[in-house]
């Protein structure tokens, strides 16, 4: 028995490991395009920001820690065309094209940077000091480029968890940033009243925040790199030394679809709950297919997390196994400077699209009790369905400190059990008192909501 | 319509808040035995340290707060018979006896410090330098002996939660503290593999911890108090300026039990779900009372969010309503110095003593992701049933800083939906590299346990 991951990111060596765990005796290929197999692309933005070095501890776990569980990797090896019926995978490296046969294959290729339509930045690259963020060959580029030419001024074009994040890393190295954003407010996941904490938060580290900002187009002048935008219908250009889009990711499907694998929503491959493609004995995983949503059913929202689960579904289904990924609710956090963002479920016009009727509460409640030191408030908002009552998703937004993070979790798992936003006041959460209130925060804002609920008709 | 509560502390005052809140034009009387509602009991230890100042900051609301609420206070008052034919409550003040005529009664009228059989407790006072800790009255009274005495060193009979953040209480203030525990280990409410750590840190912190030592009485001499004990069942003896008695509680039932109610587990009063007691318009919550308990059926388990939540439902039903009481899954957390312990659902004895065969494992994992600065471990304990599967209970150990105070909460919504531990992988947990990881600390905890089950020939 031989399986076959393709690429060395979360999807396919989550595949790995479990395929291992499950049956030692399985033999099992991973097949990376670039020489860094299981590189924490999460990280990236810390490595420039001077908190993690060298780059080297970015991997989730070294080639030596991989070899050791009995993978095989086959490094600098690009996939290049799946024939299912022979059940070969052809492959190209620097010793040219071969073919690797394999009994089940899994497709982790993931998603690639999105130019968003913005002319230039396809023709544009590192050497001009035009960047992505998106693999450690991305990282190096970035890095070169910081060392030896050292840009004094940078613009970031996106708003999102890599952008903010990035922003946060050149503001630690003494850049000057600029933040580029289409829409009215950063961090478009969120509600603009809770991203607002963060843009405060930004312009208060000396981030130079542009909202309602479209960018059309990138090109290098004698003065740098000259980003041409319409703020507000308005053209408008901004110069810097360097550019960094990070304006989103499309999946990387072209293998997949090659091969005859269906795409859906987001042009992501369609794959079933076992993370079977339709494709006899090809399983795909990760950024580049679709997400099962416990709340949407089926959507496109490419993750660490869920890559995480859906290559260990795939590695023990690949074995021979049922197992079904039990559905993501959209869980994410991120931390700018000294605030965290976090989010779960579907924020009201989400909802409102997915066929509820949605009703939204904003509630400021401490992280602990008042009267102990250092007490902070969280923001959160709470969106449920006016018919049944049902928790559909949940915002916070509070300091470094204030265990929102976690907080956020345990809206994750009142979605995933299909609570109620009442039920939530019901839950047995911890308290003492430099740690939390006697009703969490968590339940406070869900209170909220109950009231408001009530005040306003609801049914339930 | 007159609702009358006893008691000024979490489940009285939660009963009067409620109906207050659901109907604003119910008249609302509590009955306070001292002269200070809503204070934060759980906070004393923290007016010891020096962390809140003054005493006032304890209190949840002032009198103030709770008089706009529209309640009623009557304060120094102590209620001293129930008639529930004539639906009138005998109170004693200053004044002298009188009744109050009530349409439903709330009864809060907690739980008193134990004894534990320790001679000398019952007779030695505060004046004698022997101190409980469970109302205001006694923290002015170990604050007079403190401000007046300077005693210097301490003899803290017990290791549980209020014995040890009073050990942190005294060591904030320079005195020497000895900690006497009857157990093989402190915190006896953790596995003694999670609670050793929690001992390190009390002796790293100067605390002179004896386990195994179990106290047979307290007497004055002329050095100061001498407490005798037996270590492994020799006799020792302990010498200290002042003994501060932490050794649990007992309900405070006399009033109800006159009327009639019935006692259960820990002699405790028996309600229903709904805080009925049985007698016609008497309610009950809070530290007097049974717990209903999602894993336990009824046990007996007085903690202050449970007292809020009951509280809360008697307040609601004495309005005419419905609410039932979802249950305690008995999640409980507390600082010790640095630390940060946490427990939710049952130990591997208690689950086994409720009918279930339960699997313990026990997993050390990073708060985030370890190449972020300031990464820690939190070491986990789950518990499990071999034969459904399902999570029973959780212990978490971490350092503060490591959102083990809000972790604990995923584990305690878990064991409230009914999750198997393997479900808890199926999760969508938050990530970010400073706070996280993409199975999270929790997750990791679960797929030890999953992993040693299958090992170990578990049915699930």
């Amino acid at each position: 028995m031989h399986i076959v991951a393709i690429g060395g990111s979360d999807a396919g060596i989550s595949a790995a490991l479990r395929a291992r765990e499950l049956d030692p005796t399985v033999d099992v290929t991973v097949v990376v395009a670039d020489a860094y197999p299981n590189y924490s692309i999460c990280g990236i933005p810390y490595y420039f920001s001077g908190d993690v070095q060298p780059w080297q501890s970015l991997a989730h776990r070294t080639h030596a820690d991989l070899e050791a569980t009995g993978m095989r990797l086959q490094l600098n090896t690009l996939a290049t065309r799946i024939n299912p019926q022979a059940r070969r995978l052809a492959v190209r490296d620097e010793h040219g094209e071969s073919e690797i046969i394999y009994d089940e294959l899994v497709v982790g290729t993931g998603a690639l940077p999105s130019c968003a339509g913005i002319a230039g930045l396809g023709e544009l690259g590192p050497d001009d000091g035009v960047h992505v963020i998106h693999s450690m060959g991305d990282t190096f580029a970035l890095d070169a480029h910081l060392a030896n030419r050292d840009p004094r001024t940078a613009i970031i074009i996106g708003a999102g968890y890599v952008g903010l994040e990035m922003a946060e890393g050149f503001r630690a190295r003494g850049m000057n940033v600029t933040q580029l954003q289409r829409g009215p407010e950063v961090l478009s996941t969120l509600d603009p009243d809770l991203a607002s904490i963060v843009h405060d938060e930004l312009v208060e580290h000396g981030v130079d925040v542009r909202t309602h900002t479209v960018v059309k187009g990138v090109e290098k002048s004698s003065n740098g790199l000259v980003v041409h935008a319409e703020h507000h219908g308005e053209p408008v250009a901004h110069t810097a030394d360097l550019v960094l889009a990070v304006v989103g990711v499309r999946p990387n499907t072209s293998l997949l679809e090659t091969a005859g694998a269906q795409l859906g929503v987001g042009r992501a491959v369609v794959v079933d709950e076992q993370m079977r493609t339709g494709i006899p004995h090809v399983f795909a995983a990760g950024d580049g297919i679709v997400t099962h949503h416990r709340l949407l059913g089926v959507t496109y929202l490419p993750l660490g997390t869920t890559a995480h689960k859906q290559g260990r579904i795939a590695g023990e289904n690949a074995l021979g196994g049922a197992a079904r990924f039990a559905g993501s609710v959209g869980t994410q956090v991120v931390k700018v400077f000294d605030v965290v963002a976090a989010r779960t479920g579907l924020r009201e016009h989400e909802a409102r699209a997915a066929g509820h009727d949605p009703l939204t509460t904003q509630t400021v409640a401490d992280d602990h009790k008042r009267y102990y030191p250092g007490a902070q408030s969280i923001s959160i908002r709470i969106t449920g369905d006016r018919q049944n009552g049902l928790l559909l998703g949940a915002q916070l937004v509070g300091r470094l400190g204030t265990e929102t993070a976690k907080r956020v979790d345990t809206y994750a798992a009142a979605l995933f059990a299909g609570l109620t936003v009442e039920q939530i006041s019901d839950l047995d959460l911890s308290y003492t008192p430099p740690l939390g209130s006697p009703w969490d925060a968590v339940q406070t804002a869900a209170q909220t909501w109950t009231r408001t609920h009530h005040t306003t008709g609801g049914t339930a």
